[in-house]
């Protein structure tokens, strides 16, 4: 196998780059309510759970008791044009596990709070530390432990594959299931309705 | 990354929280029938199988031999649930895994027995154990190795994907495939159905 | 939690036990044509490959090149059936690994070769060795390189998800996909077909 | 169990032999369109994505760090076929893996290039060094970081399940999904548009 690092070497180098996003504003939007669109535009803030968002709900051990979870490749992708678009970004998690720290850590989240059980009462004091109205802020979750977390933000996200009983109560139930792109839907429908994905192109 | 441990510190301290569960019990009952909600309202035990049921059936193995095992995070939500009512949860598998075990302590399941050749033999042992009649006794099992204990309780039950020649000897077929929730289906019936749902939300 | 191991202890000693197996053989045949069945009849041994029949296909490392392979639980369920009606079982892989050689042992195949580059010869040797005609011997393959295999023997099979352009190349497609009990679906036929199913119950 | 090594050693030693591939061109060819089997046909050079096309997107991390990569063995097993037909066969992603250091190097690429920024000019560079005309470049992507590459060379594919956006934008959506033999649903079309299946059978 010919492994031409000289043809890449210097690509490595090249710090974080933005590809070009030309992505039709239309295309995106017209997959949801003129509500959903209104309510995307204002939010400055992604909160989100974990497990069945994230991922698909898998609690994965071995058999020495290590924990493995599976993230998507589409959901890192978008991090750094949330970032740039000033949106803040973090999970609240009821779980803990090293690896969500990794993959958090990875995707240079501004929080990752794990082992949460009043995930109600962090999100408060999250909106209160980044002076965050209830309406700036969207919040994707898949149980019933993140219902606190409904009553108190703008928009409420779950995921296709949520209990069934939580999709009446949010304002959007998005295409994809759990662990399959479900931030990445979320940030996509921010980013278009916000108007910010041309100008991101463009820098 | 900002991780603003002072933020949630004292939530970490404070001990199970039941969040709210905000769920109508009707929106749940409506999905079976008369004789399965009637059922389901005299269960005072959920026993179940491992392999197929909390998980989708997969035995995986890497070169070591060592075994890993997945869960899904909704079964093990609802646990807390379950036993604050009364009910009395536990695991009876054919086969046998640290990981079952480790997820078993997990969950606080009221046991969790493994490597069980004749599980109605042991099914039996319980009953007396628990001082439990048949019809306050709902079984969960996905193959031909769960037959026995089927022919010993009230309320048999199997995955929507367990083999097929299994679907027509149950009570219920689950709407969840296994490893994708059937616990947490068969808990929110169960819960429903005994109308214990309002209480759990005052409590 | 209760481990009450006295309750179980006494069947955890208890030799391999045959569950009662109490499946219709009109429920299983009638979903398969005259020729089929006919061909299942004549089986006196299923010969497979792994990757894409035991396995969905998946190919999983870890960084430090681990090998992870994913079986069925409905697939070793069967196995002990199967040797009990006097049938030949055993996998003839491709590729090598050591997860293969623990889950073939764990189920007491008869054989188990891996790193195969011709089957289709050591097939031949198997049924010298084994004393088997064409038409006793089932194969069931997923790929290109099981076509050999399949010339030599009398009933050919393959997944659901196998290449299409194998589709009409076997005598049968499972309706299972690799990896969720396609050895299964084909020893509950062998042993309908044979009608063996309900001499082993009464065992 | 019986491990008839002598059965089967002498087939172990055989250098890499090609099972006769026996697929009609026109079941292959019959599922596209004439203008994306013209463009198969002058592909000299297939390069893809890893994350989404040879996998089915997820990261998958352990607790110690250690990731995990899934892939699939309908990839693999054409890449012989396709080395044969003079086909230049590389990955180039925007991730790292050891993982994919592996796969790579076990199918035996001609190069693997991994923690790319801009695929575009990495493509650019490769095309120059392997002497390709633009027209003579397949590129499989499945997200926004490859559309530079879309941009310069012949070819462009992406997955069934790739970013919906990406879907017109491309010259051939494979009916696979990543992770589920995208890379061989190309080879297959490239090998029959380009008519050497029958060839490489008769050798």
């Amino acid at each position: 196998m010919v492994w031409d690092q000289e043809i890449v070497s210097s690509n490595l180098a090249t710090p974080t780059l933005f590809n070009p996003y030309f992505v039709s504003l239309k295309q995106i939007l017209e997959r949801y309510t003129r509500d959903q669109v209104k309510k995307a535009a204002q939010v400055k803030a992604i909160f989100f759970d974990v497990d069945g968002v994230l991922t698909d709900g898998k609690i994965i051990y071995d058999d020495s008791g290590r924990e493995i979870k599976e993230f998507n490749v589409k959901d890192g992708l978008i991090i750094s044009y949330l970032k740039k678009a000033g949106i803040t970004v973090g999970a609240i998690s009821g779980r803990e596990s090293a690896a969500v720290s990794k993959r958090c850590a990875e995707l240079d989240l501004d929080f990752c709070h794990q082992g949460i059980l009043d995930k109600g009462s962090v999100c408060e004091k999250l909106m209160i530390h980044y002076k965050l109205k209830p309406k700036q802020v969207a919040f994707i979750g898949d149980d019933i432990n993140d219902l606190p977390v409904f009553k108190i933000v703008g928009f409420t996200i779950c995921p296709a594959d949520a209990m069934v009983y939580l999709h009446n109560r949010v304002d959007l139930v998005t295409f994809a299931k759990g662990g399959k792109g479900v931030l990445r839907e979320v940030a996509d429908l921010v980013l278009a309705a916000k108007g910010q994905l041309k100008s991101l192109n463009r820098k």
